[in-house]
C-alpha cells in the first residue's frame, strides 16, 4: 500500500465539505469588505523567501533545485509573494489596494498535533493607507473571518511594536541589535534580555520601563501609562474604530512582539482559547516590506490566519456545519424504467436539485441503504407499475412516508417533493 | 525586481474573480450530480507517479529529494492520488463512490501558449460501478462542467479502447506489445504502426481492419460496422443514456486511443474548437488502476479537465462573467463623520452588503474616482451637514443621481439604497 507523504493529509468527502464551507464563509467576509482575491504560484525562487526572512529560513523550507538548476522553494507563507506581485504588477492599481489570498503553504518541520508540512493560510493586505481606521479594518476582517465560521472562544490582542522599537533606538542601538533585543522579548527570554541590556549599556531605568510596557494588557486605560502620548493616542484611535465597527473580544496587549523584523507599528494576534498552548490562530500588523522587493516605500497592513488551526478550534468548541445532503436519489427498476429515470435526472438537475441515481442496477433495499449513506432527502422510485401509470413514488428518507406524483408534474412540484 | 518562476502565473483581482467564478460553477455541477469533493496533498512520494505512468514520467516532473532523503514530486495529475487515497481510506465507503477534485498540478515542460508549469485540473472518478449509465454519468458531468461556465463551441468524442485492445490481443500480442501498438495509434503514426504490424505478424486483413475502425466517427450508425455486436451494443447504450440525460454535442469516435495503458473500455475526449491545434480540454474513460496501488480490482471511470484551457477557450468565444462589484462605498468628511461612518459600515455589512469606506481621508472627488475603479454601485456621503441632520447622501454611481436617506432607516432601506 502506498502512503501519503509524512506530515500531509488527505481529505475525504465529509472533511472536505467542511473545509470548503469554512473557506467560502471566510472568502465571503473579505468580499463583503471590498477586499479582492489574488493568487500566486505554489513555488517560488528561493531568494524571495530568504530576502524576506533571512537565510536561516532555508532550514524550514521545502527547497530544491529544478531541472534548470534554479533554486526553488514551496512557499512557507504568502506575504512575500504578495509583495513581489505588488512590485511587478499590482502597484499600478488605485490605492488603497485591498487584497486577500487563500491556499496551501509548506514547512519542513517535524509533524505534530496541529502542525503539518502542508497547511492552509488565508490572509489579507491593505496596501497604501496608514490611518488607524486602516489598521482597524484589517483587524476587523480577521475577526469577521473567524466569527463567520462560528468561533466564539477567542481574544484579539492588539499592540504597537513601534513603542519597544523606539525605546531601543533611543538607547542608541543599531538595527541589528534592535532585532536581537526584540527577539528575546518575542521569545519571552527575560534573563537573556537583561543580559543583552547590560551588554549594550541600556540604562537600568530604560530596561525596567521596557519590561513594564511589555506587561501592559487590558482595556485602553492601560495606554495612560505610556510616556509617549502620540503612540498611545494612535492605538486608542484604533481601538475606538474597532468599537465603532462592532468588533468584539479586543484588548490592548503591548507585549506582542512578533519575531519578524519588518513589523513597524500596530501588531495583533488572535488566540483561540480552546487550543491550549498552541492557541494563536492569526497574526498581523503594519509592516515595511515593499522596498525590500524593489518597490517604493508604501504603507502596508496585513494578517495571515491559520486555516487548519481555526478548524481544529471549531471542533474543540463542538461546532459542526450541517452535513452535505443529496436532494433526490432515483431508483429505476427494470430496463424500461432506466431510460425514463435518466430523463427525470436531467430535468431535476436542470431545476438545480442535487440528484443521483442507481448506476449499479441494484435492488430497492440496497439502493435505500446507499441513499441513506449519502444523506438523501427523497428517494424517487420508478418501477414498471409506476411507469405504466406515468407516476413515480416519492419516499421521504426521514419519515419513511411515500406518496405518488405524476412524472409530468415533477418539475413544477419541486417544493412539494422536497417538503416532508 | 523579483520575478515569478518561469512558466508560472500570478492572478490579479479581476482574473482571480473570474477563476473562482468558474471553479464555483464547476463544483456546483459536481455536487448537483451527487459527486463529492476530496483533496490530496500537493506533493507525493515519487514512486506513486512512476507506478502509474512508468519511470519516463520523472523527466516531466518537479521531482526532488526532501531533507529526509525521500524522493518527492509535485503532482502532475491527481488520479494516482485518488487511487492511493481510495486504497488507504475510501474503499470502506459505500459503492459507488463518486468523488471529484480541484487544484494545482505541475509539469516541468517548456512554457508555451496554454501550457504552464503550474496549471489547474478539475476531475472526477466514479469507483465501483460498471454499467453504460455509469460511463454516461461521468461524461455528462464533464460536459455539464464546461457548459456551466458558458462554453458553446465544443464536441464530445466517445470511443471504446477495448475494441482495438481486443483486436491486438487476438493477434497474440503480449501486453507490452499491445501498449506499443496502441502508442503508435495514439500518436497517429500510421507508417510506424504498419511496420509494427509486419514485425509482429499481424495479418494484413487485421491491420486494415484496425486502421478502418480508427477512422469510424459520427453518430451511432457507425457502430453497425463493428464485428463484435457486444462492444457496439455497449457503446450504443452509453450514447442512448447520454441522449436521455440531454447531453449535447456527443459523437462516436473509435479513433480515440489515449496514450495510457490503464484505459480498458469507454474512452472520451472533449475538444474546445476555438483552441485550434491544442483543442483538447478533457480526457477520460474507464480504467483499471486500483490493483496497481495495492487494492482489489474495482471498476473505475473518470476524467480530468484542464481548467486553464477551458478559461482560454471561453475568452476565445468572447465570454466574460459579470465584473465583481462593490455595493456601497462610504465617504466620511471630517473627524466626527468618520466615527459614524464606521458604524454604518458595520451595520450594512451585517446586512450582507459588500461595503468599503475611505481609509485614506481623501477628498470627495478622489474618493469618487476610487469608488468607480472598484465598480461601486452606490457611494454614501456623510459630511458635517448630513451628520447634523442625521442623514446621508446616497449617490448612484451610474446615473450620478443623489438622494438623502435618514441614517437610522438605512438598514431597513437596503433595497432602496441598491436600486437605481
Amino acid at each position: 500500500m502506498f502512503q501519503k507523504p509524512r506530515g500531509t493529509r488527505d481529505y475525504g468527502p465529509d472533511e472536505m465539505a467542511r473545509r470548503r464551507w469554512a473557506e467560502d464563509r471566510m472568502r465571503a467576509e473579505a468580499l463583503k469588505c471590498g477586499v479582492r482575491e489574488i493568487q500566486m504560484p505554489i513555488f517560488e525562487n528561493l531568494e524571495l523567501f530568504t530576502t524576506k526572512s533571512g537565510s536561516e529560513i532555508v532550514e524550514e523550507l521545502y527547497a530544491f533545485k529544478d531541472k534548470g538548476g534554479r533554486d526553488i522553494a514551496l512557499r512557507p507563507e504568502m506575504t512575500a509573494q504578495v509583495m513581489r506581485f505588488y512590485v511587478s504588477d499590482l502597484a499600478v492599481l488605485p490605492k488603497p489596494l485591498k487584497v486577500f489570498y487563500f491556499g496551501p503553504c509548506f514547512r519542513y518541520e517535524n509533524p505534530q498535533a496541529g502542525r503539518f508540512r502542508e497547511f492552509s493560510q488565508i490572509g489579507a493586505e491593505i496596501i497604501g493607507a496608514n490611518t488607524p481606521e486602516t489598521d482597524a479594518e484589517v483587524i476587523a476582517l480577521a475577526v469577521s473571518m473567524v466569527e463567520s465560521v462560528g468561533l466564539k472562544d477567542f481574544v484579539v490582542r492588539i499592540g504597537y511594536i513601534g513603542i519597544l522599537r523606539r525605546m531601543l533606538e533611543e538607547s542608541g542601538l543599531s538595527d541589528e541589535k534592535i532585532s536581537e533585543g526584540l527577539h528575546y522579548l518575542d521569545k519571552n527570554e527575560e534573563k537573556k534580555f537583561a543580559q543583552f541590556a547590560r551588554d549594550n549599556a541600556i540604562p537600568l531605568e530604560k530596561m525596567a520601563s521596557i519590561m513594564a510596557i511589555r506587561k501592559l494588557r487590558g482595556d485602553t486605560t492601560v495606554l495612560e501609562q505610556l510616556d509617549s502620548k502620540e503612540e498611545g493616542e494612535y492605538l486608542r484611535e484604533v481601538m475606538e474604530c474597532l468599537s465603532s465597527l462592532e468588533v468584539k473580544n479586543c484588548e490592548v496587549d503591548l507585549g506582542i512582539v512578533r519575531g519578524l523584523d519588518y513589523y513597524t507599528g500596530m501588531v495583533f494576534e488572535i488566540d483561540a482559547l480552546s487550543l491550549g498552548a498552541e492557541k494563536q490562530v492569526c497574526g498581523g500588523g503594519s509592516y515595511e516590506l515593499v522596498p525590500l522587493f524593489g518597490g517604493e516605500q508604501v504603507f502596508t497592513t496585513g494578517f495571515a490566519l491559520g486555516f487548519d488551526r481555526v478548524l481544529i478550534a471549531l471542533e474543540n468548541e463542538g461546532l459542526e456545519p450541517a452535513k452535505q445532503t443529496l436532494d433526490v436519489y432515483i431508483v429505476p427498476i427494470g430496463d424500461n424504467a432506466r431510460r425514463k429515470a435518466l430523463e427525470i435526472v436531467a430535468s431535476l438537475r436542470e431545476s438545480n436539485l442535487s440528484v443521483d441515481f442507481d448506476t449499479m442496477r441494484r435492488s430497492l433495499s440496497k439502493n435505500l441503504k446507499y441513499a441513506a449513506s449519502v444523506n438523501t432527502k427523497k428517494v424517487i422510485i420508478l418501477g414498471e407499475r409506476e411507469l405504466s401509470k406515468g407516476i413515480v413514488t416519492v419516499r421521504d428518507m426521514i419519515s419513511g412516508e411515500q406518496k405518488e406524483i405524476e412524472i409530468k408534474s415533477l418539475e413544477s412540484n419541486i417544493d412539494e417533493i422536497l417538503s416532508s
